[in-house]
């Protein structure tokens, strides 16, 4: 049992099939190894979920928080969903912004883990230490938006919704769990399609209802005080995530529209280009000028990163958070569309769906290329607005056969329609928004993530573009296995913890040490930070390893290592065969792997994985 | 001497050269037949500028109101410049919404008329009946807005602004005269360069202070109460100017953009296609749905029809007026321009310089087409703002060559790079936003318009798409001299009066007559506003003929007679020869005119106007 501070020190085991409620108390001893938020909610996934079909009642979800989770820990506001992924079959996390995951400790939570699957629609509620389920008959076929006002209606407005929308309902490969809450709308834990899992559960939310007063105490409060103080110093002096500052807090995550538009690294209609024409008008400094009319923030934050956007009249007519620098691009650059209005309301379709907008831009860009490429019938043309929103609805209903191709994602629409290079995936997963023959970190840092294609494993346009925590030149592959290494370290570590990724723009791990050691009681050092992190991510290769993937599957899509870039100053510019094969030998002796990209037993038992 | 209520019987002939005022009654035999506003300011220049070279001390400008100005009649707060056009070289005239009319008339005019040239920059004082000729040293080379400020701060906030920018100031033939004031941002007197002609006075500005209670009284005031009543209902209860009831009010002039555009006839990249496959993003629904931020009025007017436009950030921040459908069309679909927020700063960009936007439009329009035809060596291309923005300012001030040849206008550019057909011009005045090609209507109503290329002569499409007077079919040329016919005679009236041409959806002859006749207490008939109104277009007919103009000058741009609509409902669709001239033969008959196009004598003794 865990004594630590910020641990609510209860787990609620939600068996769906049998309609029982159990309560966990924490292992010390894993609580130690694996922290909390994915580390620990990877730790139940590995212990369950390995080999188990993702949409069977066998898979389980575990939706977790951290130790920081609920305090005033500044960017530590937020919740995962962690899961065997249906749309890649491997390890999935997913993470949000909000207030949800600060609510669920407040409620006496430090995880909600859903077993087997209902019958008929259920949602859970938690609150007061307790889970109850209850009957969703009636917000079942809502959307997220719809079923959170009800929610509301019934519960009050302090009520959190962290649940799906029909996306999720029709199990759609890439649903997203959504959270909408008094202070916040809209707020995404997406990529991995947790929203499925919970979908094929018939589970449509979690409404959580919690009060401060009941946030666990820090062991040391002086201490924990002074690292809060001492961090949030840093945040607020930081030229990234200062308030005031420009960058994050002025113009949003989309600031980084025009600058990785400007390097050549901005994927465009499919990838076939790496800059887009009308990139400015759909950048963060445009939205700020035209259709921004709001500012929110999460749970403890002082950037207030998030926008709320609002068209107030036309065809486009919606409000709704975001859209947010990636959907920006993957509902825009990627498919074409270069008005932010229309990227915004499609962003707002998406999220009413509960649908991943990185996957959705990926998605609809294979279905225009294939089109193009005369691969299917419908005619689907770049920056067809219209057509797009069609097709949005289509996929999330599974309506008709291309609805329902869509519906699997990106990489099984390319393998359906004829040719899978179409999709710029790994592992099943779609890319972000950074074009690796333009920021070369990616280049290893999207083969070798552990949930497919990411830019949320290790975030080397940091280096590269910002130079945190150390500059590199963003077309040379010199220094990113160490940036790799040590970012991925870092960010498993964080997102155990759960803190927004987006902090360690201005802190280190010797600040994620000060404030964990202080309010936990139990003390650790920056190069504990780093070596849990390790522990964090090599059981998610082991999990993945467990259902067969190993070298062959850490790759890049083929238009990267063949198609040089157009464009920009990334123009000419490929990753090559044979220096990629450096990268992934260099990166796997970096962890002590072997070189066929499995984990050696010995390093399991090292790391206290097995 | 007029005794007819709603004259002040006071216009000022101001002596730039000399600097002596003068202060002349209206003759009432003048008044009865020329009303005010166009037809009295067209007496004016008639008789004191034909022959004179329009940016010489010689031509005279003359800055009316009408009997109805400063009244609370609705729409009709308006003013209106008269001269010789230094663009075309024939008649001008031109019209402002805002207050400045009204104010003009609470000071004691019904004009002022600005003769001769100063030496050094000055502005007019007009106030308590009186103008005084104050210097302007200070206010030379300021845009329009911070000369409006410098003016507002020396003589209080009530200080209506009635003068030019830099592009007046520079003679920049299609240079407009802009209103500013405390009710009212960026009005435009647009279109003949009439700001190239105060800037050759060297005059920046009329500033004009006034009060309502100083206003001429109706000779029978319940009369005019009950009119007033009666077609203010009528301006209430219209789909079309009617608040509330969507069209003008809700979505301002721009509520257009969809309409035209999707019946093919918006003239696209200089009139190449006839639809833009970005109008709905910079139509009156997105403007209203984004960038707007408020909806002024004019004096007296319930429709509201203005838009208030800002862009909070970025590159194209600004807050301005508009932009209107003229001006969306013209440095939109025009030029290849598909964001709004784009559009509406050069749109503010061309308010500052106090430039004509529809011209503007044109001329940039003609540079593009002349790149890409590679007729210059500058990279024009369509959509691009950037270039845009940078020519608007080079033009606005001369600067080099290309400057230079463009701020002579779309006409005079085409012949300097060597087609003179590359500009959609008629007389040396480049079109407004409808393709006579899918509004047939325009066919005519272009190539007869007296002061050129011109939408507000004769607005047939108030017919061809709204069904007002009576419905007409956009595509067919049946019906369409009767129209014209029509239409000039009745805005020919209402521009003398000067009310708004926007008050001609909801009222008809009968309604002017009832006003004009209760107001001033000189009873005319339905009949007889357009009997005017044929004495009003006459005169500048007249005035034209006098410069060499006839039935050759009665043209259309060679495009739209030899080049089919490429889209859309106008598809295939062109004005031929034969289809053309039959066209001018009938209309010349109606007016009783020669069949070369001039007016007989006979008939301009007929009308009192020799």
């Amino acid at each position: 049992m865990v004594k630590a501070g910020g641990y609510a020190n209860r787990i609620a085991w939600v068996d769906l099939t049998g309609k029982k409620i159990e309560y966990h108390e924490i292992d010390e001893e894993e609580a130690r190894k694996f922290i909390g938020g994915r580390g620990l909610g990877g730790r139940i996934v590995l212990k369950n979920s390995v080999g188990k079909n993702p949409l069977s009642p066998e898979n389980v979800l575990a939706i977790m928080v951290g130790p920081l989770t609920g305090t005033l820990t500044p960017m530590s506001g937020r919740i995962c969903a962690v899961s065997r992924s249906p749309l890649t079959s491997i390890f999935g996390d997913s993470h949000a912004g909000g207030w949800a995951g600060a609510t669920l400790k407040w409620a006496g939570f430090d995880g909600v883990v859903l077993a087997g699957a209902s019958d008929k629609p259920v949602y859970l509620l938690v609150k007061n230490k307790t889970v109850s389920i209850e009957d969703a008959s009636n917000l079942w076929g809502k959307t997220t938006e719809e079923a959170y006002h009800m929610l509301r209606e019934k519960h009050g407005e302090g009520v959190q919704f962290y649940g799906i929308g029909p996306a999720g309902e029709n199990k759609i490969l890439f649903a997203n769990i959504m959270h909408y809450g008094k202070q916040s709308a809209a707020r995404a834990s997406g990529r991995a399609g947790m929203g499925a899992v919970m979908g094929s559960k018939k589970v449509k939310c979690i409404a959580i209802i919690g009060e401060e007063k009941d946030m666990p105490q820090p062991s040391r409060p002086d201490e924990f005080e002074k690292a809060r103080q001492q961090a949030l110093k840093k945040i607020m002096e930081s030229p990234v995530t200062g308030p005031k500052k420009g960058g994050l807090s002025v113009y949003g995550t989309s600031v980084l529209v025009n600058v990785v538009n400007e390097i050549g690294a901005w994927p465009t209609r499919n990838a076939k280009d790496t800059m887009f024409e009308f990139a400015y008008y759909i950048s963060g400094e445009n939205l700020r000028g035209t259709i921004l009319r709001d500012t929110p923030t999460c749970h403890a934050c002082p950037v207030a990163c998030k926008r709320d956007s609002q068209v107030l009249d036309g065809k486009f007519k919606h409000k709704s958070e975001g859209p947010e620098y990636e959907t920006i691009w993957a509902l825009g650059a990627m498919i074409g569309v270069g008005h932010i209005e229309a990227v915004s309301y499609l962003n707002y379709l998406a999220n009413l769906y509960g649908l991943d907008t990185i996957e959705l831009g990926n998605t609809l860009a294979v279905a225009a290329e294939a089109s193009e490429r005369r691969l299917i019938k419908e005619e689907i043309k770049w920056g067809d607005v219209d057509k797009f929103v069609e097709l949005t609805k289509k996929l999330a209903y599974r309506e008709g056969d291309l609805g329902n191709t869509l519906a699997e994602g990106g990489a099984k629409a390319a393998k359906i329609f004829g040719d899978p290079d179409l999709s710029m995936s790994v592992k099943g997963m779609s890319i972000p928004a950074y074009d690796p023959r333009g920021l070369k970190g990616f280049a290893l840092g999207y083969a070798v993530s552990n949930r497919g294609a990411c830019h949320l494993r290790a975030y080397t346009p940091a280096s590269e573009i910002l130079g945190i925590p150390y500059k590199t030149d963003p077309l040379a592959v010199e220094n990113k296995v160490e940036l790799v290494h040590l970012l991925e370290r870092l960010f498993a570590f964080t997102d155990s913890l759960d803190m927004c990724k987006f902090s360690t723009f201005a802190l280190g791990p010797e600040d994620y040490a000060a404030l964990f050691s202080a309010y936990t009681g139990w003390d650790i050092t920056a190069e504990d930070v780093l070596n849990i992190g390790e522990r964090v991510w090599t059981q998610e290769r082991y999990f993945n390893q467990l259902h067969g993937l190993s070298r062959k599957d850490d790759t890049l899509p083929r238009r990267f290592m063949t198609t040089p870039s157009p464009t920009g100053p990334s123009k000419g510019h490929v990753i090559d065969d044979a220096t990629f094969n450096k990268l992934l030998d260099e990166y796997y002796k970096k962890h002590g792997w072997n070189m066929d990209g499995t984990v050696p037993q010995q390093r399991l038992r090292e790391l206290g994985i097995i």
